[in-house]
């Protein structure tokens, strides 16, 4: 009996002991007997539902495009994936990591990570700091097996506080803003065609830039539309004064937001073109995590910042926080991934102020339901944790 | 029926309505007539228990010292503080503006201000975001009626996630820290038996510099104790070399950390202070709100957070999180105060380098249990909210 009950305040991390004292999130593996405890006997003993630590599972799911994938220099058809499962006391908490061949992480480094990590020696899932501080030491890069750790963490506990993070964060879900739809470059036929199917379901689109024949792309898409347009240059304006001539070009023609216009080491002329840019510029590959966010101030209006670049929710939540205390702009992106991974960065979505969150709308096998697009906006579902439904 | 179960959606903010989508947090008044429903009847409707919306209340309560509290310009044997609480859904949540005369504040501008606050105008208490943006924008001023709104919703909303909110913030209570505990100012005699008493109950004191005979002040408490001393010059050096030479006295003498020592305008000296001192140096009157602390950033190690001064916990914790991003130091300080203010404050202990939270053991007519000093270090109570019990 008494080992019963110390199991259950051990466990009951939700209920007030009484008017006791918190119990710390302690390492203490289960075998150790706390001072002043008798030895646990070897006798099995009666459990409550659930495992009594927490128990992580993954296993790899190739997502299937529903349309093939084509940039300058190679074409896919299939991304790689791993999900992740964590269970403690009868909750399951769903992650993901997403690995687009660019992140240089594949199913094997994100296995080999997880292998690692060992989240039994933690008592309580609500201590993200010590476990996430923890994960994030074991190695010093593999982000999307990080982040898919921390998403299922999040997951888990806010579904044993009983809300979505957005709640849990203080934000109104109804500031969800419009999520951006990219349309592949591609003949003007096909990306006239792809831009009206989008225009009745989206309120903003999405295109790649950095060509040579930007203005041509654009002036494809503005004839058939008049939505507004992000661009993302992925670095390949080579030159300050074309990057400000095309801003300005851009500006004319509809385009209300500019992600990375120059190669990530030009600080010089990105400072110089911050300056002068009639449009807000955000910096993607330029930031990565936390520390990177201060360095982005007096360079760019804004940050991207996506789960599987960052480690997960808890930095990128520390990322959007930091950028406003800055007085900078926040955008939310994402890689080809399931509703899992789009629907945990959908948390912080009402504090941003552009989401490009469309990766789980280019596959065609998803495995969950989350947040959902409705009149383009994105549609934050009521239920706790990162809010999925299991497909 | 149709109303109630309206109301029932609109209320039970907590529950998974379906698969549905999120509720905002509108500031639709309870009026009004959402399109496509029908209008109210005026006849009386039966009700969940508590109210519909958010109700707050507030009165002053003198707070009783134990001991007459002497500075060098005036002395005491009260002071000023404002109760305040949020009912909802048949939760309370409690909060309290405490307002030491250098403040500004007062009972009569706290109740001014409370008296403004339309919290009844929000569906959805965990809407911290737009509910605090709201407060804070009625006056430019006023941080102490602020924190106490602020403490009451944060007290609420813990209670309804059935949460503490050192659990919601992920942060293990086993890394709360000692508090340190304020030897006043007085005879040498005096002091000594002072010391002697605080020894045995605390780990760390903190004594006020800042005077003609600081070194005699330190050598006192240095001849019957061995406990780290953490000093407040309260800008009481005037003289960069002179605070230099003090500070590796100070050093040589047991002394820990060393809160501002200069004056607030004297960038320039606390630049050159900061390269040079040995001791940690934090910045207290140099810091209120979030956009103070990166200007601290290359001025001083860390700094000093008061929930008076930077208008409640959400705030607070955007300065921890902020100041952590930057690299710096964090400490809490209080007020005098009720238990309540100091146990809101605590919450975010784990996450800091020093506490200085004696406030509630100073007066003898507390209101609450909450936080506890057990040997010296904070403990925090395995309670929801901010962890209350009324006495």
């Amino acid at each position: 009996m008494k080992q019963n009950r110390r199991d259950f305040l051990r466990i009951a991390g939700l209920a007030a002991v009484g008017a006791g004292l918190a119990i710390g999130c302690g390492t203490r593996k289960r075998q150790e007997v706390p001072e002043g405890e008798e030895p646990l006997s070897d006798e099995p003993v009666q459990q409550p539902a659930g495992p009594r630590r927490m128990k992580l599972s993954f296993y790899p799911y190739e997502l299937q495009l529903k349309h093939t994938f084509t940039v300058s220099s190679y074409s896919r058809t299939t991304t790689p994936g791993v999900q992740v499962e964590i269970a403690y006391q009868g909750f399951t908490g769903y992650g993901e990591a997403s690995m687009p061949p660019y992140l240089g992480q594949s199913v094997e480094s994100v296995t080999a990570f997880l292998q690692q990590v060992d989240l039994e020696q933690f008592a309580d899932p609500f201590c993200l700091e010590d476990i996430l501080t923890y994960v994030d030491s074991l190695s010093p890069g593999d982000t999307a097996a990080k982040a898919a750790v921390d998403i299922a963490l999040h997951d888990l506990v806010g579904k044993m506080l009983g809300a979505p993070w957005y709640r849990i964060w203080g934000y109104d879900p109804a500031k969800a803003p419009s999520t951006t739809f990219t349309i592949g470059i591609d003949t003007p036929e096909v990306m006239k065609e792809k831009t009206l199917e989008c225009a009745g379901q989206f309120n903003i689109l999405k295109v790649k830039l950095g060509t040579d024949r930007d203005k041509e792309i654009i002036e494809t898409i503005r004839s058939v539309t008049d939505l507004p347009i992000a661009v993302d240059v992925n670095q390949g304006w080579g030159d300050r004064f074309r990057a400000l001539d095309m801003i300005y070009w851009l500006k004319e023609h509809g385009v209300v937001m500019v992600e990375q216009p120059l190669a990530i080491s030009r600080y010089d002329d990105q400072a110089w073109l911050f300056e002068r840019s009639p449009l807000p510029l955000f910096a993607d590959e330029s930031v990565q995590r936390l520390p990177d966010v201060p360095r982005m101030h007096g360079l760019f209006s804004g940050i991207n910042i996506k789960l599987m670049k960052c480690t997960g929710l808890r930095e990128a939540h520390r990322m959007v926080e930091l950028a406003r205390s800055l007085g900078m702009k926040v955008m939310l992106g994402c890689m080809t991934e399931t509703s899992c991974a789009v629907s945990a960065a959908a948390q912080l979505s009402p504090a941003v102020d552009f989401a490009d969150l469309d990766g789980n709308l280019l596959i065609s096998n998803d495995l969950f339901r989350g947040v959902a697009v409705v009149d383009g906006r994105l549609a934050l579902p009521d239920l706790p944790g990162i809010g999925l439904v299991k497909c």
